[in-house]
């Protein structure tokens, strides 16, 4: 798929010079990838500066890596054609209201078409693809409202395209690199399974994130999951009865039940996320080297506290301070501070008091999460800062809870970070058990 | 406790003129509540324009309602000798350094003397009191911070002050209304039961939500909990082995077994949260007329389908459209509207489609999910502008779900908005079993 994820020549059709229209949204997205780009409009010669042409037809190219179709429905068909006389390698198929919207006739014709012409098809309904290495960006998100997510080794596919968009928007959120991001929608032709195959070998993804409605070919999907070796995380939805009629009228396919998924993934030890906010930050965890041994510590007794119950509830494993540890801490820090795991640095602690706690338990721990509560605690930007340049140092798992937007911009830019206790603690989960 | 939530007169020990101190924070807060001020510092003859003495004994009044102690440890056993001297009736000890941080004896020697003294005490190591309806607000949390939340009916007592805080601050982001708030930290005097016995007398309080670390007269509680009217929504912490040893730590006092609690919430109705977030929410949520019946209507399909998944496991009942609701729905809306519950109106709706969804649904259902994304669809300001004066004209439960933050601030002045799926189905829990 190198001429869809790295084309050399992109035609975008209903390129458009109005502000705030798809085909506008998505060529200034595509200007960012500096490829050779035609953009097609039935009256505009120009449009975004670039020179525009009234149909494929006559752009001055013989052959073509990719083509983007956003144009109402009526007129995919014709457009497909066009892609067919200028030996178009992959299509996008922006447009919806083909099997999505009951038509599925509509949708049958272009997959017959496309599948004669060697035409390979992404969508249609589709919010378009997204490379971070290639730098090709054909999504309809406009990139105001919308900023980047840096550039990282995960790999996000998405069914939907309104969840594919808050999954992108989430790791841009918690400053998690990503690599490639693909909305694949009615999947008419390029599937779960081509993509998830396609990007085992794609030697920039380390981790493959994908949020899928339904399968088409459970078979196949099945064999791909026995045989995967790149961490594989999944968001199946449709578990329920409900959520499964939902699905059928949102695609036009079944979505299967979800016992047989849930038997396979723990089968195949792929991890199985439940939520957006799961699949996203498992995805971001996976990689990391599994836990061992806990210290948390803390300028909040509270939340230290909370947080020791998630744990237990997950079985996430706190280190047990030996009696010699207390005794060093006790001299080293000053009275009040609380002798047990989590420590309770109190919440007039500075930079200096957690680096003593890390100093004193290093040697027997291998995972810190570090506690920053700002609202009635004396840490300031000043420290927060000076904690983060001496934790980059050391080299352990780190995590952090931080309740002060201000702290958490700072420590995105090298740690996970995280607000709440609860959530941290989940998103831990896949280290604590061998994973893939 | 009238005096304590609303004294005529009021003493802050530790006024200070200095930005960032304690002194400085509580008073510029206290001077919100507009009542009889006596700033105590031994320096300066005014502090933030009012005239301060150098001592309590030299205030010109003979009896307090209210003193407030913001001085180290150290002092604060002379400063309660001087409140008897001046007859004071509730006192609050800010200041920390007793039984949290080891120091039994000094906790001991004031709470004997206070009780000698008729004193009544709030702490010590508290962030403090607040109150929306008699204004007073004696929190070291500045207000440029951490905003004030909107007037309410639920009251909020929380054992930790860092946990405290961030349930503060969960009311004012999500603007849930508040009556009261009181951090009571060590409880040497005043307790959890004395405060929630307290408030459910009180007039403005409908709901009483709790954080509680350890109950000190486990019998005194139970005794509560059985003749519990008002809902009462409880987040213990220290439920697993760490934790409680953590909150022996963090209060100088045992947690308790949690499968006791757990029992007992259950025996007597009583709604357990797990998380800060759950006991916001679900104190916000009590108080709404039980769920029968629920349409949910989304612009997105995936996040129709996750609602079902969550719905179906949290068995919140999920509407069923009968054959003459879904062709009235099929005339009135366009081609490719899902006609199932979640009724999926798709991305270029707008305020008028989802009107529509919900005229032809509202003989058959009491609550509404209204499903806004905005990433890929056309709604815009002026349209949830317009849906939301509409829907307050609604008879309805409704609740919302919206990913940006400008449609959020809107909605969130009438209605329960939440960012993702899984917690506003986990936060409706309270309202499909029959609960006090």
């Amino acid at each position: 798929m190198n001429s869809l994820f790295n084309p050399k020549t992109i035609a975008l059709i209903g390129a458009s010079n109005v502000k705030g229209k798809i085909g506008n949204s998505i060529l200034t997205n595509l200007l960012f990838s500096k490829k050779q780009i035609y953009p097609i409009n039935l009256n505009e010669k120009k449009v975004l500066g670039l020179n525009a042409y009234p149909s494929l037809k006559d752009i001055p190219i013989k052959e073509l890596d990719l083509a983007i179709i956003a144009v109402p429905k009526k007129f995919v068909f014709d457009v497909l054609k066009d892609c067919a006389f200028k030996k178009t390698k992959y299509v996008i198929i922006i447009s919806s209201g083909f099997k999505e919207a009951g038509d599925i006739d509509s949708e049958l014709k272009i997959k017959n078409f496309a599948k004669k012409n060697k035409i390979k098809i992404i969508g249609p309904n589709v919010l378009g693809i997204f490379d971070n290495y290639s730098n090709l960006d054909t999504l309809f998100l406009s990139r105001s409202a919308q900023k980047r997510p840096k550039k990282g080794k995960i790999s996000l596919i998405s069914q939907s395209g309104t969840v594919g968009g808050i999954l992108f928007n989430q790791f841009e959120k918690k400053n998690i690199g990503l690599n490639k991001f693909v909305s694949y929608g009615n999947a008419c032709d390029i599937n779960e399974c081509d993509l998830i195959e396609y990007l085992n070998k794609d030697i920039n993804t380390d981790v493959i994130a994908c949020y899928i409605e339904e399968v088409i070919d459970g078979k196949r999907f099945v064999e791909i999951l026995r045989k995967q070796k790149k961490p594989l995380i999944i968001l199946k939805s449709g578990k329920s009865k409900k959520g499964s009629q939902s699905v059928q009228s949102h695609t036009g396919n079944l979505a299967g039940d979800y016992s047989v998924y849930n038997g396979i993934f723990n089968q195949f030890n792929i991890v199985s996320a439940n939520t957006v906010k799961e699949l996203v930050n498992y995805s971001a965890v996976i990689t990391k080297p599994q836990i061992k041994n806990v210290t948390i510590i803390t300028n909040g007794g509270g939340y230290g506290i909370l947080l020791s119950d998630y744990f237990e509830n997950y079985n996430i494993p706190i280190l047990e301070l030996s009696e010699i540890q207390k005794e060093k801490l006790k001299k080293a820090l000053p009275l009040g501070v609380g002798l047990k795991n989590p420590i309770d640095v109190m919440g007039d602690a500075n930079c200096e008091r957690y680096l003593t706690a890390i100093n004193l338990t290093k040697s027997f721990t291998d995972t810190y999460i570090i506690i920053l509560l700002g609202q009635v605690s004396t840490i300031n930007k000043d420290e927060v800062l000076k904690l983060n340049s001496e934790l980059k140092k050391l080299n352990k798992n780190i995590f952090f809870i931080s309740t002060m937007d201000e702290y958490t911009k700072i420590l995105q830019e090298s740690f996970l970070v995280y607000e709440f206790p609860e959530d941290l603690a989940n998103y831990l989960t896949p280290l604590i058990k061998n994973r893939k």
